[in-house]
């Protein structure tokens, strides 16, 4: 922890629905970070042909020109992850993969909706009897337990250290570790065995996870799987700040003006629900940005 | 009326709003048909900087493209503003300013907020006491009386047909009438006096509208002043489809699937009020497109 630099808006992702809302909250200036991977949007990727008014683009560029307005406008990234948001007196305090924490009188999560499966044997049949997409959900259930985490990024080392609070060992499988250096550290101050460049090919059980089978061709017995494939998710961040989802419990609830539940907290993008299209999540973006800057302000002179 | 054809959907405006919701729903393989003029969308004029993801573009190009993307997928172009809409069966029956009707299974309006004023002295002093931005609205007050209309474009114009079942003398002034031949003769047919050249120059009156200055340095006692310098807005439309306003009476009231309160019916953009951004437009306009092509489809087929 060594930054404490304290923000207007801090903006999780930096795919269209943060992008606009960065443009936004930035041009009403006030003090706006954003955060997140561009390369980890769901956009990066594609190529778009139904975005009013490009017709045909690509999704890198696309991002590459929405994060030259966000600079324009005078807002900051930093590319990182964000690990855990908390309440700090009538702030919230956001830390970062590297170690750093900032605080912000707004958060807008914009993280998109991606819940990547492993996509082998027993996933599926065995999720809810463990099988998890997410640590801050389930960890407890897992008290003197041994557990393996799938995943390279910062949701699953992130994961993985957090666990060992918990479960007597944990086992983390990854092609190739790709996080920040002060999340590695705490791999090994916590005591998460490594396995790099080992991946899950199995997972094994008949009511309840036994064992994961591996591409090294031995298995290990664990009791919970942990898939956590992207960067922290929806449902992470949420759960520790009881920000309400929807009736599909896939999905943050929010109202018109893009608010959620917890006041200073907004949303938008593909993690507000369906359509997941780029126009809607930068109409989301434009409401969310206008909405938290004008939440800043009043914090700073009273309404 | 002459043609009749029958659409999915159709969608009045062609500013980002309208142009969104047409790709969207062409997309989606239904009959989609696109009213309203290009060069009347408050984007036109306009210079862009804060939509992401393009950095500096003007209206006029970035409505091209959209009209562009929209014909790649099928929709149709109709460049004419729309009188009236009215419920036909399950179907609903639009009228246009070139005589023609359309008949549709959904509607989107998407015609922007515009509400131009003439900035005359005594408008503002006046309103609502002889002043009017509504002929549906406020017509039946002037039963046997003279009024005179202000505008140019359909609105006006048809505005002052309508005026002439209630009104003793309708009154038409404007700088040059741009309006489709069969809306022409209709002021022809139901006599309407048209003043093309003449420009009102001041609003007089105490406690209600006396007379109007002209340019031609006459005056002519009139009881009301309908300035109607647009197409046909949000309030004349709604008025007689009973779609429901938002508290502030000047915006269109949605869902977040963009419903308004008549089945069928959809709305997005400026329309639905703040923030009167391009962004926000689209965004609801990617939303009703889809629902609107859901909701015909499920009219074709059944649920
Ligand atoms: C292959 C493909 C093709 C597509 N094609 C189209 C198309 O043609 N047209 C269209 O309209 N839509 C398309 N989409 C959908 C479109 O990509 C999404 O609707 C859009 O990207 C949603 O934007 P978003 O900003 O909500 O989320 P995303 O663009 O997914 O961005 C999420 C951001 O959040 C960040 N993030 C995640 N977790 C964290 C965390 N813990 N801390 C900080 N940051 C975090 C990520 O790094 C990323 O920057 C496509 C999607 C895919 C997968
Ligand atoms: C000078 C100016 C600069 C602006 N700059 C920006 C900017 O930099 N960034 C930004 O995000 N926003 C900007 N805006 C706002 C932006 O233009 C609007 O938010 C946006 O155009 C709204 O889109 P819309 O589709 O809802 O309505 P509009 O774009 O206004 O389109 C309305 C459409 O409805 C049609 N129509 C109206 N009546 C009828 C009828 N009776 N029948 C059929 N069709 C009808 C019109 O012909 C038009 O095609 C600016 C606005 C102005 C005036």
């Amino acid at each position: 922890m060594t930054t404490h630099e304290t923000y207007d808006v801090v903006i999780l992702g930096s795919g269209p629905a943060g992008l606009q809302a960065g443009i936004h909250a930035a041009r009403k200036n006030v003090r706006t970070l954003m955060l997140g991977r561009m390369d980890n949007s769901s956009l990066y990727w594609a190529h778009i042909e139904n975005y009013c008014c490009q017709f045909k683009v690509s999704g890198e560029e696309v991002l590459n020109t929405g994060r030259e307005q966000v600079e324009a406008f005078g807002g900051e990234f930093r590319d990182e992850d964000v690990l855990s948001i908390d309440p700090e007196g009538s702030l919230f305090s956001i830390r970062l993969e590297s170690g750093d924490t900032v605080l912000s009188k707004t958060v807008i999560l914009a993280t998109g909706s991606s819940r990547n499966k492993l996509g082998v044997p027993g996933e599926k049949e065995l999720l809810g009897k463990g099988v998890s997409y997410c640590v801050d959900c389930d960890a407890g259930f897992y008290r003197g337990q041994i557990v393996a985490v799938a995943g390279s990024r910062s949701a699953a080392a992130g994961g993985a250290v957090a666990l060992t609070r918990f479960a007597s060992e944990v086992h983390l499988y990854c092609d190739k570790l790709d996080v920040a250096d002060g999340l590695r550290r705490q791999l090994d101050e916590t005591g998460v065995v490594l396995h790099e460049g080992v991946q899950i090919t199995e997972i094994r059980g008949e009511t309840g996870v036994d064992a994961v089978a591996l591409d090294d061709t031995t298995t290990r017995a664990v009791s919970g799987v942990f898939i956590e494939l992207g960067a922290k998710g929806v449902l992470e961040l949420t759960a520790t700040l009881g920000v309400t989802l929807d009736e599909s419990m896939k999905y943050i609830d929010t109202d018109k003006k893009q608010r959620t539940n917890i006041p200073g907290i907004f949303a938008a993008g593909d993690i507000c629900g369906p359509p997941l299209q780029m126009a809607k999540a930068v109409g989301e973006g434009c409401v969310a940005g206008i909405e938290a800057a004008n939440y800043a302000k009043k914090l700073t002179h009273g309404s």
